[in-house]
């Protein structure tokens, strides 16, 4: 199959998906990168491949291999530079297996942020990421290219984190929320209770006022400056420290 | 003073400043955040303030500062959104006052991680950061911005790093490398020995091989899955671990 002309009617629909609000209604996303196509196929959630018309590529059993011109790729590409395939996704529906070790994120609003994040939280083995809803979108195209491939791993939620934290403490879940808090304790003070989830905040402001009042320890990292710490930098931090 | 003109030939100077061959040529660099041009005049590098035509701005003793028109701030910025100041500062020549803890980049390309790793190594209280030659520039301007500020307070030098570690270890530094390497220490079981400097290297391609095989000790993060961490996650989780 081919198509050339970029007013073809799925490539409009494609072109649709660098919102999110498109992305969610229709279940998909965008993968640019070979190496995240790659992991996208692994994980079962490759179903069109664009390329570059003239390239060759073999393609897998159950995925839809669509020859295109330069011109559709360019249109459909967040890249500066040209790209020579594009992949469209299912969007990824991982449960979590256990909730020994979690991660929330609230209301962080950096694709990098959160992609890093997902990427140490997989690298240390943690279960699961929930995510709330009013963090950056989990398909963000940075947000995929900063997981580096973790993202078509790991099991992430996304939600009302406040009622998601309620049904875990339920089960026995202890939440730590990290906070910059004359009331927390420090970081290398915690002696871990296992299962357990971590909370990380927003960029500018924190962990929000009413997960901070329903977690049940507040945690903060020793800082000899009164500095603060980048949000990945601090989650990695903790995630390490709480695994070691 | 009034530069109206984006054709005057300070302005054409100061554009140069885009690029690392002209800002050390003149030792200097542009700072476009109001937050980070605060934290300049107070490290008394600040030499020239550029403000909007028009707005209010009390001039600090022996900062020169010259009333510009729009365009003139449109041509020097980097940013998408207009800026109304932009603040030319002499290169920091801060001296490492101790050699206790000390953190040295090894061909380090992503602005963003280095300037996160300057941040981290001032908020956990480092003593001072040695760039290697081939590290992106210090004074780009993504650096800056990510550094947060700290850029200003932390001694950072700039040289041949395979023989400023010579010098170092000499002077009984003991240098920690991290590697992904079977013969590299598990970091929850190094026993630091101070003074100490600790090697992170190349995004891709890690710390190279020269000095790998000159460190004292490798060190290498645990990890559940055979995967890697970005480069400042790392660095924010080593220089925590090696100090509590």
């Amino acid at each position: 199959m081919e198509i050339l002309s970029v007013n073809n009617p799925r490539v409009k629909q494609w072109k649709k998906y660098e919102k999110k609000k498109y992305r969610n209604q229709d279940q998909r996303f965008l993968v640019e990168e070979a190496h995240l196509i790659e992991e996208a196929l692994q994980a079962n959630v490759l179903e069109t491949l664009l390329v570059l018309q003239g390239k060759e590529v073999t393609c897998n059993q159950g995925v839809e291999c669509i020859e295109v011109s330069q011109q559709v790729l360019d249109k459909l590409s967040t890249h500066v530079s040209s790209v020579s395939m594009i992949g469209i996704c299912k969007q990824l529906t991982h449960k979590a297996q256990s909730l020994d070790r979690i991660v929330y994120l609230d209301n962080i609003q950096d694709p990098g942020n959160v992609g890093t994040i997902i990427r140490t939280a997989y690298a240390l083995g943690y279960d699961a990421i929930y995510m709330s809803d009013t963090s950056v979108d989990l398909y963000n195209e940075k947000v995929i290219r900063a997981t580096q491939g973790a993202l078509f791993h790991m099991p992430i939620i996304r939600g009302n984190l406040l009622e998601m934290m309620s049904i875990h403490q339920e089960h026995g879940v202890h939440v730590y929320a990290t906070a910059l808090d004359k009331q927390a304790k420090m970081l290398s003070s915690i002696a871990v209770s296992t299962p357990f989830a971590l909370v990380f905040g927003n960029e500018g402001s924190g962990v929000c006022p009413e997960i901070l009042a329903q977690a049940n320890t507040k945690v903060m990292i020793e800082m000899k400056q009164f500095e603060s710490l980048n949000v990945a930098v601090a989650a990695g931090i903790c995630m390490y420290e709480f695994s070691h």
